[in-house]
């Protein structure tokens, strides 16, 4: 059974294993603060073309996204996401659990307009109803889309005109920078965000996500409040270490290269064999539509997720690539699909 | 520069590193509900002769212990812990941030008696007051102290009278255990406790704390708990395995042992160099009194903390063994100490 | 100028001022443990015909509201409510800064149906998202509509399939209550839900709200909670004196009634005058569209909110009466209207 | 039986009973934004001589403090208080409910120093401890003890070499402010304090607590936090008719004089039966010690708190005055005293 079901199914890349082996036994300094994690924040501060950002590294994506939206907004101030963000609908009410409303936009692509958010924070107008305060963006989005550089623009200036922040959930940064479609750098997501994570866990590493933050009143006191959320590990090197390697020689991109490509094959695949799409994406999520006769076929050597059932005989079913996938096993589920 | 600042400096050890690399490539669940995790789990239950409990991986101290107290209180609910405890002192307020009071009780020796448990009871009285509700030990304390069976069964009285949660912070349980002067076991520890964790990282691991839940209603839901904190990663696997290989031949109680064994040589070192401990421990933690031109001295080879100033000539500082302790370092620290 | 823009303009009924009078000087218990206090409860548990609810007595709705919710649920707890809700829109966040989420259902006319809930309920299955818990009606509705009989027994039906919490907000139950269309009463909805407050300040109260507390579990430590959530008023006796006042004699029902009836006469004026409404109500709440060019000439004379814009010709807008209506104002409103 | 249990026995003063007569039908703005509210403002900013304050009324002191103290503060900062403080021991865990410590220091007479609060800063050293950032006042204290001109400037120093904020509770202001030691005004108060509450409830109002914000950065969308923590009472009137009339003809300042005026009258007929005191005071609270027997025979005619007990035969006693106290009482209380 071949799993199709996420992008953490397997453990690390290879080269980030030998950089643990290599340096396991050296004494470093605790909680992030060793020789390892500065390294890796210098390659990231390289890679921005930006030497002012703070940097913080995370186990997960949860944890990262309500540490910094808990720390960024007062009490009274809201975040404004697509109905389909991270945050509003997988993450167990995170966001809501450090005190803030989410509010929800209702997007068939899962992504915010510029004009949406003029809407929200036109309606909400005075000290009766949450202050609006923070734009959550997640890019790709969690249903596989992107934001082109003119979007984000947009969406940057009526943060301009309205003092919101720009908020960007990258679990799957890599996979986006590396679509076809894409035409945005972390240098000019770095440009347009106030803040923004780059993601790991998702792309090769055991665990890791990387918070960089851009706004100067941001900063302030950040580890602090790393500590109070249990964000800091004491071998703060496990993260560091790992980060190093995905930005040496470009191996986090290859790795989100390769996850797409293996996408674009099953895309492909899928298309020769007549299946249309809920969705057209250009990253490593693929949602076609399929008979649920031929979903009983497949299920019985690949697993993967019924996303959403149209109806009694069709339904949406997600499939994930990623940095590991077998391109044996890509081939594979494109051959059971043609011939049945 | 060789480090006595923590348990922390090293990687892991090489049993965990290799398992890690031979199981790296195989697809497995996330979020923990992988194989090796739950092997970890049998091999922890069989340790503790008790299959009813519930148990979860988390990835640090702080979080485990914010999201185990955040979890079993009502909003008005207390703990009662002795001032120097970890939650109280140097977790950044993360228990308060979920909205929770520490009530604090001096303890020279950083360990509660059921005396000082019942005078808090017995002082909150009233609506105006919150309600005690979870007692918070560590053991080891962070004064390397430990609890003897005795004490810990005449605390579980009190807090069956009381109503009261009995919880166990066990960052460093490996080294209370094999101390010397140790009388309980896991197997008695889940007995008395109602929860308690059982730390990884400053034991060998890379990072991981196991928490074992006994008492039935605090069992409910706790893993969506465990996801609103940011503490479920999606590679579960990796701490799942790292448990697993500790709960495997001893290693947990092995590499405890040398701690303890480290800190002894120490100990008797410093001894017979004729200094005197501000507190004395049978711990991995030692706290012994030296004149501030020794320490100086020993701070050119030597790194470590000055605790704590007694006088314009004398500290107390604070060394630290682990499982990777080298003996030729402790070797060369009594050394020097001796030849000044 | 006279308002209808809310049934909060005026003071109190003469009766309380009255009551508050005559025992003014008389030294009682503080923070609702005096004999008047008791004896409003004691009025209002003969009412519910129900000895067994806890009755506890707030300052507002929102306070109410974010006490109990925020008492009854633990962390992961979510819930249910129309879009429309009074604690999803109007009280700035007040639950998610308890830490619980408010999932919010779209309805037309502001009202749950118990199909609602079970699709909620259905579509929240895993520890990723918010688990939900409790059930936040408003009767009558911020739209003005109320729940039938027949409804409310179908929501509290899917409640006890699905072990949910059934709450009501009845900042203006005796409007609801007095309706033409009503067929609940106090008992009937004792009977039916968990916990439900009936509020005073938009009834003839200076302030004040009681909160019943049916369902066991949920009464433990409740003063607890209300002394956190700065609750308890030390002259607790202020709310109990209102109370009794409002249970006495029917002036409750009475004065609802009065708001009720002066809704009538201008429901009634507006239809003559050839207006329609953008949603039927029963209660004291009005929403008739008209033109822009009435709606100047009427603010000249008397204050109301523009509910919400229609086009550019018309507008809905929001005429409330209340216990203290004047009825020569509503005449002369039905006047003006008609001249126009 | 006559109590002297506290100040919040009776009712309200006349002069505010008729003002809320007078003006009870008058139907005016909801949420405090009425012309009496407005006015009640105006005449508290003179007695400040500071246009530039912000001003904000609640209904009682745990909920000033609570949104207060939770607004300022960022979740990982803390407070500094007595350990006696009102917050620290009798709001049920009010500030913790709002996600933050209060870091308690021991004083005999229930009143920090600047020299406490330079010790906890310098305590507090890095991220894995709170960072202390607001000193919580009472004035008086719990104890009745108040603070002088120096006292206040000397921790107006420390917390501005600090970073921190000043911020004092008022709950009985008035009693402080006519004691005969008290060398502060309400003037000198407003220029030491970031923000700081005067309080109604203990002082003749029915309820009501003014707070006063100077400090400009903690003022902004105060009201949002006012609303989301329950705060705002929609009809506002009632606090601002309140203080409308307390600072009309010293009103504020002649019922807290008749408070401790018979204060002095209990303090001197206690010590002329030869009792001693706890605890000197110069307010409305008096801490006696009596021997149990003569505490029996008191407490047959009047009401109040066995505050501690000293030993077998002898405890202390806490003995309450008011705006309301009636002399009489006092006389027979002394009376009694003397016979015994």
């Amino acid at each position: 059974m071949y799993s199709f079901k996420n992008d953490y199914s397997e453990g690390v890349h290879p080269n980030i294993l030998e950089a643990l082996s290599r340096s396991n036994m050296i004494q470093m300094e605790g909680y992030g603060e060793d020789g390892l994690s500065n390294e890796a924040k210098t390659l990231i501060k390289k890679e921005l073309k930006d030497n002012s950002v703070d940097i913080h590294f995370f186990s997960g994506g949860t944890q990262t996204n309500l540490t910094a939206i808990g720390s960024f907004l007062r009490p009274h101030e809201a975040v404004i996401s697509a109905e389909t963000g991270h945050i509003l609908v997988h993450e167990t009410g995170a966001i809501e659990a450090t005190g803030h409303k989410v509010i929800g936009v209702d997007k068939k692509l899962g992504k915010l307009s510029s004009e949406d958010i003029e809407a929200v924070v036109k309606l909400h107008g005075d000290e009766h109803m949450v202050k609006p305060k923070l734009v959550y963006l997640s890019n790709p989005t969690e249903l596989g889309t992107i934001y082109s550089d003119e979007e984000l623009k947009s969406i940057r200036d009526v943060c301009d005109r309205s003092g919101l922040i720009l908020y960007m959930d990258g679990a799957r940064m890599g996979s986006a920078l590396m679509s076809s479609e894409n035409d945005l750098t972390l240098e000019s997501i770095n440009r347009y965000c106030d803040a923004f994570y780059i993601g790991g866990t998702k792309n090769g590493a055991l665990l890791g996500e990387v918070l960089i933050i851009k706004k100067e009143n941001l900063k302030t006191d950040f580890r602090y409040l790393m500590k109070q959320r249990g964000a800091l590990l004491a071998k703060g090197r496990l993260i560091g270490i790992q980060f190093k390697e995905l930005f040496t020689d470009n191996l986090f991109y290859n790795l989100a290269s390769h996850a797409n490509r293996m996408a674009d094959l099953l895309r492909e695949g899928i298309k020769d064999s007549g299946h249309e799409f809920d969705l057209e994406t250009s990253t490593n999520q693929l949602f076609p539509i399929m008979p649920i006769q031929i979903i009983e076929v497949l299920e019985k050597k690949f697993s993967f997720y019924r996303w959403q059932s149209i109806d009694a005989d069709r339904s949406v079913i997600r499939l994930v690539t990623s940095w590991a996938t077998n391109e044996e096993a890509v081939k594979e589920f494109i051959e059971l699909l043609k011939s049945n």
